[in-house]
């Protein structure tokens, strides 16, 4: 099998040449003692304590990006997801369906790219599948990446238990995937260099965890953007959510080309940024703890949870306005992750 | 939304239409109390015992076929996936892949069928995620479900475990799957009925392991095939398998077709099906707890394993010869799961 090969049906077939590409291609990059085991399913020691579990299928276009490639994007997204409900994350399967014709060497980038996000976030794939589809019938390739990891005794975060007086906090800078994204795919001319924010945000996740006792709720906001998921925060708590514009930390590229192209990055896509909903009291300690982190350093205070207009979610603009943010209506980004 | 709409790709943003999709579709055919729980990942209560955990990706076609649908079959593939490794098959998770203008009613159906063989098969799904690409970029819907199930104490069985002198049992006909896909896409106008095998076979092989305490191996021949399943058993444990090939069950209408057009029902997948390979003396035992279930009724000794041959698969033909049984070679039927 060379890079210069290109998916067959055979691939997918589930006999010798799928045999080949899993001892050659997946195996060599995402290869593990769990994952070498060749049977129907991966046995997995006993896990102690309650495990958070997520799914998420990818099918970013472009499939290589500034920042990552749908690969390394495929590990960050669920490794976070598992995260946000304060686990350990700590094994990964992933299922590809790939188009005939795509090249080996595209598809072993991508699974090299997959198996360096998973040892860095301390995850390794134990099952696998892949399934060949004819040309036209998929677009390259899609990942569906699953995520166990296990919940330390006692924790409970979620996206039900904001408060009234509770700090709302981001991890850094929004929209930057999304533009990114956008700006690959559209060839834009971009002078200013712009890339993905995509990254594992389990080690910040546990440091906040550590530092704040009062933590409440973390989030990762992902397609729908930040606006997208405070409404979901507010709707399932029964807390208004009022934020300060002005405080909100956005990239001066990004917010550039949102201008030109009538985007609100408020809206955007981020693959390695988190809100954290903590205990009023406790905002500097987790604006702290998640500074020390390199993936917090533009961590921001943006606003508060309150009892009054339970439900919804808005700005105080720089200009002594009000703006309601309301969920994502429409589709301004397709196949952003 | 009703069901003549189709779905846009608002139906994927993460979203309004997102949010709709999974309160009015999703929720209603497959809720349950951890899925409802809305966060970024389930939390599941904590797991006495090993786990097994086992992805797929299916992306068969027709997506609606005699005996079942694609989600059926995603719900039974990784199920039976998860109970050859002798676990108890507890949880799924489920992630889709939709086309732009796919009618809104064949998702609900294929919807409301994963609901019924997770009922069926005692399963619940605690996750899912929804992505939607442009028309022409898949081809109607791919399903991706990973499944978790706990693996009693003491239980070890997998496919490097068969043995010299160990039986090998079918629990029933073969290539039933792989025939009525083909029969349903090449529009084969057959006049006797033929349907997918697709089923659960975790309440089968509950019984075999409570049956048989010399159980070494239990394999789902899918993809590739009886032939092909029993290769991987052989290469990874080191035995030569011998079978009889009049004893194979076969359905007539499967062997008519398949010699009609030129296939062999020993690499035709199957869906509802399971290999089991068990000490000797234990052979029988075998065989009555398949047929006391409804989904063994036409189980079958068919061979055995020796220390000849080592790694090789092989059958006595009904007219004295022998044929080398090698592992599938090139693609019969694709998109056949």
């Amino acid at each position: 099998m060379s890079r210069g090969e290109h998916i067959l049906l055979d691939h997918g077939a589930g006999g010798k040449a799928s045999a080949e590409l899993v001892a050659e291609l997946f195996a060599r990059h995402l290869g593990n003692e769990l994952l070498g085991q060749m049977d129907d399913a991966a046995v997995l020691p006993p896990l102690g304590g309650r495990l958070a579990v997520s799914t998420d299928s990818f099918v970013v276009d472009p499939i290589f990006f500034p920042g990552g490639d749908i690969g390394s994007l495929a590990v960050h997204g669920t490794v976070n997801d598992v995260a946000m409900r304060g686990a350990t994350p700590l094994y990964l399967t992933t299922g590809f369906v790939l188009e005939e014709g795509l090249p080996i060497g595209d598809l072993e980038r991508v699974v090299a790219s997959m198996g360096r996000a998973a040892r860095q976030a301390g995850v390794k794939v134990v099952a696998g599948d892949t399934k060949v589809v004819g040309r036209g019938q998929a677009d390259k390739l899609f990942i569906n990446t699953t995520g166990i990891g296990v919940i330390p005794d006692g924790l409970e975060l979620g996206a039900a238990r904001a408060r009234p007086g509770d700090a709302v906090l981001v991890s850094g800078t929004l929209g930057d995937h999304g533009v990114t994204i956008l700006a690959s795919r559209e060839g834009l001319g971009l002078t200013a260099p712009i890339a993905s924010d995509s990254a594992p945000l389990n080690h910040l996740a546990a440091g906040l965890i550590a530092a704040c006792p009062g933590l409440r709720t973390l989030r990762d906001p992902t397609r729908g953007g930040l606006a997208t998921a405070l409404n979901e925060i507010a709707a399932l708590s029964g807390v208004g959510i009022e934020l300060e514009e002005a405080a909100i930390p956005i990239d001066p590229v990004v917010a550039g080309v949102c201008e030109l192209l009538g985007l609100d990055p408020l809206y955007l896509a981020n693959e390695g940024k988190l809100i954290c909903i903590v205990e009023g009291s406790q905002a500097e300690a987790a604006l702290a703890a998640m500074r020390s982190d390199p993936l917090g350093r533009r961590a921001a205070l943006i606003g508060r949870c309150g009892g009054q207009r339970a439900g919804r979610v808005w700005s105080n603009t720089s200009v002594g306005g009000r703006r309601v943010l309301d969920m994502l209506s429409g589709e301004p980004l397709p196949r952003i992750c």
